[in-house]
């Protein structure tokens, strides 16, 4: 029963921040790895995005941080990215975010962020 | 002149956020590369710390993700945990930055930052 | 309730694998971060180590790797070098897991890994 | 002679493991830097996979850790994941592999390997 | 008038290492983040490139190996390995500079550079 | 006996380039995974750093730019800082080395390598 609620709520939590996009993600790993997609449902979402202290906005900006210093993780920042607006941070935060990261970890991991920015700014019709 | 200005708009920035500490980093240059402490005051500090649209608690918190999230960077994490205090995020906010990380690195990198802020915090007594 | 029974089933399996030294990670972590080290317990040790599939010598192996790679994980590699052979995997095999990710990361990685090991191997007294 | 050994030995245990994949990397290096797909094979495939103490199921599981883990490494993964299963490793095994590096390195990099799996199995028809 | 002068000192040695390739890079970001194209300019181009005790040939030679080590940077790589070619150093001396990569970041990174380097020596029929 | 060749090559490279400090990264793996030290040897130093094109002091300017960048390599840095002024490499054209990876992995990492490049000139008598 407490397992179901930390899925509950973490179905709840993934819906609010990356609304369907973040279900598809989980829907991609029901043939291949479905256990995957519930712990990210009750571990990422459930314990960890329900948690106090830090509100949504600054949660997905700790998250866009992280993800565009990883590097690779494209995919990760696009569901992020419109997580991000999602729960209301601006476009214009968002590009701050990464460019606050510019003296850590370079132009290159930037570069790529905003790359991925630009795209989805300009599916949301953020930008022209 | 305008360099002066970058550097001095820099310095003021640099005092602001990191005190003593960020100053002990320019000086530890001095010998072997001080154009280095140069470019970090100028750029890092004087550039983009001096940005509108995120405040100082708000650019704290992203590098301390981006920091924890690179690994290896223990020395860059002790100034900028003691940055975060000293522009007012609380010990707890500066935890939870770190524990919001671990759903995109996994445990090994935060639990190593963590380790820092828990250094950090006994030195400045903020936990016994 | 079930709650209680990953966190049981994961304090369970922490103590098979990682011994004394796993509650000392969780122990050092009770005055900054409690529930990161209950979320290390339930999720990494509660839903991971306890899945089928692969046994403990194979999971301690994969993380070995994982550790390795990354780098500046010198703290958990010495937790997991402990925690492979508390499980049953030769000194030999260790080794040998490291070197066989010399092609993949290059030298410095598994060197760092393999004195993490010697040290580790040393102090249990399985090399002179 | 000893070299041509070497090559010998590790165009063989190219084959076993990664068949026809590996022989294109190799020939793609051909017009550009013949001798780094010679390095591979002499090296990476010739000394290294050919070393007795852990079996090719083994080698395999831990590459696909190693290369999980670096992340950005997509078209090494699809060599190895199609090596693993030429190996005997199953798609549960491998999958399984993955989502052992998830509390090591987080959901981002388990993610980016589990979507190169499902094109491998997808493509030999091992899901559906 | 300072800034200036590091902005046209930039932009110059951005038209000499990059030509055409690094002014798209600059256009790309003047809708979502206008500043960072003006920081690489001044900063990356204006403070770091015209310093003295190392040559452009040198200096894009670090370059490619920083970038191949970093992964995950195959646009940043597209630009300075024309750039490389710009300024003077061979294919050869390219193909060279990665692999003098391998020992220290292993065959994937390694791979993903020349592949790159394969694609922009054939585009500018360098190779055949 | 070309594996001889191979190691001698390598072991004659070696001494060239690190001195007595790659015979002691060697002697270090001696107990615990003495192929490891052979493979540097021969693979590292046989192979690779005997190759033409690019000289000595261009090789390790490269491998000191791909250390940097990785991070955490800070014991490989320490053996190569030195094999750089063993091959002909000045004290400014190395600290010059990293200040080029600046704009590409930030400040962090190459304050970390400028940390040790300080401690090697000390204690070579380099600087006061």
């Amino acid at each position: 029963m407490e397992d179901k609620t930390r899925f509950e709520r973490g179905l709840e939590k993934l819906a609010e921040v990356d609304g369907a996009v973040g279900d598809q993600v989980i829907q991609n790993l029901k043939e291949i790895a479905p256990d995957l997609g519930r712990f990210i449902i009750e571990f990422a979402f459930g314990d960890i995005y329900t948690r106090p202290t830090l509100d949504l906005k600054q949660r997905e900006c700790i998250t866009l941080a992280s993800l565009a210093t990883q590097g690779g993780t494209e995919n990760q920042l696009r569901v992020h990215i419109n997580g991000a607006l999602n729960v209301g941070l601006t476009p214009e935060e968002i590009a701050e975010t990464f460019i606050q990261c510019v003296p850590y970890v370079g132009f290159p991991r930037v570069l790529n962020a905003v790359a991925v920015a630009k795209e989805v700014f300009k599916k949301r019709e953020l930008i022209s």
